[in-house]
């Protein structure tokens, strides 16, 4: 493995910092002038997607040092490193074999993990298959119509993206995500589902994370309320877990439980059987069409030099926007219906893998890690932030992502979508100068004085660095090779940052203090150790709950 | 008026920037050794919902010179001014009358106004009623079953999230929202949907918004092939325009549009006919509820001096953390499955709003307004983003919002969701030092050596400022006080930083191109003044349809 450094103990990062200082009196629309090919140039394609990063601040030279980054890195070594199994989670002491999960071939050294992941894609299929031809029936003998996942984090967001932009593709079963303790989530979700043709796919690696297990428990009674025995309840649970032992006290037979293993991280596990949902609901055939894209991703990663390495690329965008050109945050701005969820799906992906402080070493780091990273579906945030992205005192990076087609038929409609996405691209780059601004207002018969005074108001600086990745539409392949992509990236990010994109340390805390405040909530512990806070808000729950009670 | 200054002009400036030096080697935690009464004393209350604001990193001295700040910028005179009808609004010339949509009375010079507003809630009132009664029928003869909104922004987010917020009370017409012009969302939104039962709600103040226009003639087709005649189609179409002209040719009776004035901004006018979706699908009932929590708010920011005052606390607060303590970004985490849409809700109102670069003269700001804001509802983030929130390296304030009881009648998993809000906010205020760490892991079995190397990955800084805003319970009310509280602050970190917060001229430039990209795209314009960029990805849009149209 190569030594673990943080970004400023690399070679190419006082470069770097110098071409920054030079950039930043240059307008990206400038860098046309002598390179008018640049959307040519500074492009690359694989698996079915063209990332075009000609609207990002680089220039040959600039570029040169990004790769020499790369190179220092080692993130070609890195990357076969990961495939091939290696700890590269160094605090947990574990492998992250993501890519295994949708590989056709065992790599050398991991007989048994491709044994496994082979066999459970195939119990995945057998699942699939007997529910979707309905010969898997519930506690009265109907056929299943609709599947509810329970899960949460990555247990819940991919699988929900995955379901969202591919249920076109022959989603005969209707799927249903709840994540939320809420239980106003689940009592959503069931609303107007049968319970007899209703069926749960429980998902949690330990069988113990709060949300889902207690999501489960109510699945559970709504079932035996509607008439359900208690003997028949099995025959309605689905359960993705290590702990079968857990899931056989819930009812679950053991032939109900598919395995999950402690190399597949919650962010990283859709292609495993957490994808089980959603293979139900769109069939295996597609399911195994988004592995397919997801693999054809990850040998190009493997495969192609720097320069022209999609998910590479994106990592050193990534961090020469971030901690040299000083982003706040990354927008993701996908013009997809279909594709609604990826952000919230990438910020777990990004946010949970690199919002560290401290390098793989344990060293505090000197520079920043993952910005914040959020968006929405185009035409959407056109009509609401995009204001703060053209006008703002911010500053962000951004991908707008594009199907060129459409699935609807409606392709003159769909084109209007093509439109804005490629004239949000070009204001972010050009805007618009106060002379503009001033000639257009008279053009429209604004008078001198009015043009004048708005002229200011109107401009718009541009000059946002960001990129376009496009693809011919959104299918199960080229979903698979976009998310892939985006974990690559993520992973390339950390290894230049110098942190482990596998653990997640910070989210532990919040659990621990949880279970002590719902104790003393409940009465089963004393309240000594807690805050004034927490006891304050305490009491307001404890007597609001009497007030309700007795408005009852 | 009171004069126009940018925040580093105010007198209370330079206290403020003294006071955020020495506040940045103070923990907050440490505050409440000397001040164990924070929450109580830090502490607000109006129209049912309490901020708490003890973990915010300020203190009386801090607290004085925000007031003061206030004061300065004359705060109340200019929420006085507001509701009466003032023009806020410099660049468009125009006042700023959301308040006047959920008032009870005629504010002094408005006598036409409020009449307007008076009889357009009780004809909302009589659709509503109308169309749930089951006496307004489709093409057919059918009842209404589901009502679809078309509209986008302002005529999107604010319907959305209220409907969704408050389907439980008596929802017995389903509404759905259509906002992007990817005609995938108004294809999904149909499915399962029967034509002869479907009301369209067109919202569009000047009925020319492209995607919500494509969306009526899109919806306009589909009832057409489902066999309703031409002349029918009125039955299914209310608008809510200025353009009774434009919906005339578009076939909607007169007698179908209700009206919008140029003093509501989108974003601020959920209160107005633009809620009618939600007045239908949520009874007229819930939806005056709505309007009466609203209403309460406004007195309640009236009245209150600045250091009870809701409103003018969040805006200091805001200003504090973005412009004195440098906060990145504002998170938005209510624990509350029905609040989920409150986070996309707020990027609007408060990104459209403050994302400026100028002031209100047009003098370009010296410091930073609007932050990014982003979030989710928890307990979901906490599965996601929470880790970079406890250990990422990226500064930034939080709400976290908390009704204290649910409608379900599940009281006791409502209380594992306040027992995570109470865990959150407590780990973001106290971490968890490196030695709390290694006792804990050695506790848990682990050996020395492992402990030492782990502590440093473990350990959480805490000390992230945040507010506590919680309600009895998610009702009609507190959500219309909610929304209401949030708006005003909106303004009031405006006026601070001395700019416009109702007008919206960066999300102009991008129609515009938009429409002569379209045009290219069409053959109906030459492309000689596009870039090379642009005409890359038309040429690729080109090339994919093509190779589409093949494959059919």
């Amino acid at each position: 493995m190569a030594p673990i450094l943080q970004l400023f103990e690399r070679k190419a990062y006082p470069k770097l910092v110098e071409d920054a200082a030079t950039m930043r009196s240059i307008p990206i629309e400038s860098l046309f002038v002598d390179q008018p090919d640049r959307s040519t140039t500074y492009s690359a394609s694989a698996a079915g997607l063209t990332l075009d990063f000609s609207r990002q601040a680089v220039t040959d030279d600039i570029l040169t040092h990004l790769v020499a980054l790369a190179t220092e890195a080692q993130l070609r070594d890195a990357f076969a490193a990961l495939r091939q199994g290696s700890t590269v989670n160094a605090t947990e002491n574990r492998p992250a074999l993501h890519t295994l999960l949708r590989s056709n071939s065992a790599p050398e050294g991991l007989p048994n993990e491709y044994a496994a992941v082979a066999e459970t894609r195939r119990r995945m299929q057998d699942w699939s298959e007997h529910i979707r031809s309905g010969r898997h029936t519930g506690f009265s003998g109907q056929p299943i119509t609709d599947v509810v996942n329970l899960g949460i984090g990555g247990s819940d967001l991919g699988p929900r993206l995955v379901n969202d932009a591919l249920q076109v593709f022959d989603g005969k079963i209707d799927a249903h995500f709840v994540a939320n303790v809420d239980p106003a989530a689940l009592q959503d979700a069931l609303l107007g589902l049968s319970p007899e043709s209703t069926l749960f796919v429980v998902c949690s690696k330990s069988f113990g994370t709060e949300e889902t297990i207690t999501n489960a428990r109510a699945a559970r009674s709504w079932l035996l309320q509607a008439g359900a025995e208690a003997s028949a309840l099995g025959a309605h649970f689905l359960a993705i877990t290590t702990d079968i032992q857990a899931a056989a006290d819930m009812g679950i037979p053991e032939d109900h439980c598919l395995p999950l293993w402690d190399w597949v991280g919650g962010r990283y596990s859709l292609w495993s059987a957490i994808g089980l949902s959603c293979a139900i609901s769109l069939g295996w055939h597609t399911f195994s069409e988004l592995l397919a894209g997801a693999q054809q991703m990850d040998e190009h990663v493997e495969a192609a030099v720097p320069g022209q390495n999609l998910a590479v690329l994106m990592a050193l965008l990534e961090v020469w926007n971030t901690n040299f050109l000083g982003a706040d945050s990354h927008v993701v701005l996908p013009y997809c219906e279909g594709l609604g969820y990826l952000p919230e799906f990438l910020q777990q992906l990004t946010m949970e893998s690199n919002g560290k402080r401290v390098d793989v070493l344990g060293r505090e780091l000197k520079s920043d890690s993952a910005p914040m990273l959020w968006g929405a579906a185009g035409t959407m945030g056109q009509h609401s932030f995009h204001q703060l992205l053209h006008q703002g005192t911010r500053t962000f990076s951004a991908d707008f992502i594009l199907p060129l087609t459409t699935h609807t038929g409606m392709t003159e409609q769909h084109g209007r979508l093509v439109a804005n996405c490629l004239a949000q691209s070009r204001a972010m780059t050009v805007g618009r100068t106060e002379q503009q601004c001033i000639d257009s207002l008279l053009a429209r018969g604004a008078g001198e004085e009015r043009a004048q005074a708005l002229a200011t108001h109107l401009a718009i600086p541009g000059n946002r660095p960001h990129s376009l990745i496009t693809m011919d539409a959104l299918t199960p392949r080229s979903l698979g090779a976009l998310l892939a992509l985006y974990e690559h990236r993520t992973y390339f990010s950390s290894l230049l940052w110098g942190i482990n994109a596998f653990d997640q340390w910070g989210v532990e805390l919040g659990k621990d203090i949880s279970g002590s405040i719902y104790e003393v909530m409940q009465n089963t512990r004393p309240s000594v150790d807690l805050d004034t806070v927490t006891l304050k808000h305490i009491a307001a729950w404890r007597a609001a709950n009497d007030r309700a009670k007795q408005q009852d």
